[in-house]
Order: structure tokens, then C-alpha cells, then sequence
């Protein structure tokens, strides 16, 4: 089976004008990595009722999970539930079940508009879970999930498990070589091994610890592959060169 | 003359893997907000060339300007060049002027390739500006920055009063009132100021400061149409709800 991939889509005019910084993203790009989810796009679009449905369409269609953060309530700039029917080709409704729940978290106090926390896309799909008065609200690969981090971050860490995979496993090197000497290195454990992921990160300066100028990162899910890539990069590799070898997971 | 709008593209598996957390975006995002540009999208990817092609083609069709952050290199791994290049229907040249400047630097120490970093699309300008060794090198809208968070600073910086448009005015209400209570009045003011962007943003506990529980914001570029939209929000809604009336700019 190939493995899961996940896009994010931050919908949001206040992190595109920086009113406000965002901390889902950077929140879910860990989760992700941790539950060995591949990250492929992380898209921030303002709250606008096509860019949303274009949004939704394109990464629902490539990507195994969508996780889409804010847009959500009972304003008229939280466009997300409709954005998101639209590019299903399909329309909001009223869900009873949790127009109940409003009905009963409200009481006297409620107005007519909360209502609309109600409505959702048609097929949506409600997933309960211990601890969430509120269910996460899906439609097909789609998680729609709010704005507000302390919100987002709870309802995600109550579906999370539902997304693991095998893990990633990671071996970094750090050379005091440039990039320029060690390239023609890559290029053929990178062709060699097309199945390892295989990184360059420079410093501007040689680092304080031990003076290496180029973190070198090789990572798979096949933890011998990745093992075998970072041997034959460090056979090629100066040897007076490499200040350290760590491997992670 | 429509206002200038901007797209930022983060390329970079790094980022996606959670091993380095974003600047460029972060930093890029307030410069163009002090610019008066209008920010539209913010899109990250991996290191790939089709994603880096598919990525430029749309957002430099799209937007007035386009930044790119990272894949600037002479790695395996640094394809932004060839993407972008491949994006306009051109190919990666060797520039001359940018290949005397690498022969300077690096005078007898040069590697065959490290003259990589010479290689630009065809029909690229470079924008020389005072204290930049390295021009920033654009092709049309396209402008191509490192990842390297100190030197896209740096480099941004360098060319960014090209870029000033007319700055924003924002004002800011905050109420005491619960969203569901107040959206039947957002929703007039949107309609009869549809020229001024409004959001609404809730707490989830009311504010320490003055037990507010809604931001209010009205933005645009016209001082007076914000003004005109904050006086007809605060007439609908319930003054003594209102904590404060906040004006930037």
C-alpha cells in the first residue's frame, strides 16, 4: 500500500495580512511527522468562498488526508463549511445532531444564528471522540477543523491515531566540506538510492560545534535502506571532514 | 490602477519534514504588509521539479509578485532555477556576470561545481542593489531567494522599496458580545462596505483585558471608507458591549 500523504490548508486573511501568526500549521507539521504521515503541501488561502472550493478540490484529489484549519462559525467571513460542499459538488445542510447539541450547550441563550455552527456539508462525516463535546467534522479525506489553536490542537490529538503509519527514520551528517566539493558525492548516492530522501542544508558560517559547514539529511521509511545510503555517502565522503554521524529513530 | 498582490512559495522538504521551521514566509509576510501589498498565498512544497513548475506557473500567472524561498544551490537537491526556468518555457543558462562573480570569490578554491550557481533561466534580470555581493536574480515576476533565512533578509531588503504600494488602514472593535449575537449586523456592514475586508475573530474565554470575547477588524486602503464602515458597526451594535475602538495607520 503507498503510504498516507497529508496536505494542510490554513484558510485565513488574518495570517495572510499578519494579524494573527500561525501555530496549526507548525502544530500539525509535527504531529504529522511523528505519526509518519507524509507532508506534501502546506497552502494558506484568505477566507473567500472560491479559493476555498479550488482549495479543496485540488488537494482532496492528491493528497490521502486534507486537514483544513479556521473559517469555521457564524460570521460571514466563515465560508469554510461551503467552500469545502462546493468542491464536492455538493451543499450544506442542517445536521440534527448537532443542532442538538447546540440547542443544549445554549439553552435559553440561544440565538438563531448560532445555528449555523449546524450546517454542514451534505455525507458529512461526524467523528466522535472521548473528551470533544464538539465532533470533528469531515466530508470524504477532508478534516475541517477551527481556527483557534487551543481548539484545533484538541480536536486533533482526538482523531490523531487514526492516521499513523510506520514511522520515518533519519541519519544526518555533518561535514566541514562545502557543498560545491561534496556534490558530485550526492548526486550519486541520490541516484543510487532514488527510494532515500537525501538533503543539502548549508551553513552561512562553520558551526560552533566542531566547525561543520553542511548538515546532510538521508531518510526513508526503510530504516536498512537509509543505513545503507548514509554508509555509501560516508565512504565517498573525506573522512577528516565528517564531524559526526546521528541517527534518529 | 489595481493594487499589487503577492504570493510567497516555500520549497523545501525541510520544512514539510518539521526539521527547520519557516522564516521567510513569517518575515516576508510583515515587510509586505508595511509594503501596502496584498499577500494572496502562501504555498509550500517539496523539492521537485514538477511541483516547482506547476507551483511558478500558477502563482506568477495569478499574482502581480511572486517570491521563492530556497532550492538555490549547487545540489542534487536545489531544482528552483529549473523549475522556474520550466515554468516559462525557457531553459537554465550560464550567466557570464554572475559567473565572473563566483570566479572572484572563490578564485583557486573553485569547484567545476560550484559554477552551478551561475546557472539562471534564460531572459533572467538581475537586480543589483547596494551591498548585495549576489544580485537577486527574477525571471518577470518571479523573484528567487534563498532559503537561508539571514541572507533572504538580507536580499529582500535590498529591493524592497520597488514594491511600495499605498498602505492599509485598519481599525479595530472589540465587543464583549458572543459572535452568534453580532453576525446579523456584520453581515450589513459587509454588504454596504463590500470595498472594506472585515473578519471577526472570537476568544475562546473573554479577554483579561476589559472581558472582550470578539476582535472586530475593517481594513482597506481608503481611510475613509474604514471609518465610515467602524461608525456604522458601532451604531448597530450594543455600545456598552464595545471595550475599545483601536486605529492603525
Amino acid at each position: 500500500m503507498p503510504d498516507a500523504t497529508a496536505a494542510i490548508l490554513i484558510i485565513g486573511d488574518e495570517i495572510l495580512s499578519g494579524k494573527t501568526r500561525d501555530e496549526n500549521a507548525q502544530f500539525l507539521i509535527g504531529e504529522l511527522r511523528e505519526l509518519g504521515v507524509s507532508l506534501r503541501r502546506i497552502l494558506v488561502i484568505p477566507d473567500r468562498l472560491e479559493a476555498i472550493e479550488g482549495a479543496v478540490r485540488e488537494l482532496s484529489a492528491t493528497y490521502t488526508h486534507v486537514f483544513t484549519s479556521g473559517g469555521v462559525g457564524p460570521t460571514h467571513d466563515d465560508l469554510t463549511m461551503a467552500g469545502v460542499a462546493r468542491a464536492f459538488d455538493t451543499e450544506v445542510v442542517r445536521h440534527p445532531e448537532l443542532e442538538a447539541i447546540l440547542r443544549g450547550y445554549y439553552g435559553e441563550k440561544l440565538e438563531e444564528r448560532n445555528l449555523r455552527m449546524a450546517d454542514v456539508p451534505a455525507r458529512a462525516t461526524l467523528h466522535r471522540a472521548e473528551g470533544l463535546a464538539w465532533p470533528v467534522i469531515a466530508l470524504e479525506n477532508v478534516y475541517v477543523l477551527p481556527g483557534i489553536p487551543a481548539i484545533f490542537k484538541k480536536k486533533f490529538l482526538a482523531i490523531r491515531e487514526r492516521f499513523r503509519q510506520q514511522p520515518f527514520h533519519l541519519t544526518c551528517i555533518y561535514t566541514r566540506d562545502e557543498e560545491g566539493r561534496i556534490a558530485a558525492h550526492l548526486d550519486r548516492v541520490a541516484e543510487q538510492f532514488s527510494d532515500v530522501s537525501i538533503g543539502s542544508y548549508p551553513q552561512i558560517v562553520p558551526h560552533p560545534e566542531g566547525g561543520w559547514r553542511v548538515k546532510l539529511t538521508l531518510e526513508s521509511k526503510e530504516r536498512a535502506r537509509v543505513a545503507a545510503a548514509a554508509d555509501a555517502l560516508c565512504t565517498l565522503l573525506d573522512p577528516a571532514s565528517i564531524v559526526k554521524v546521528d541517527s534518529a529513530q
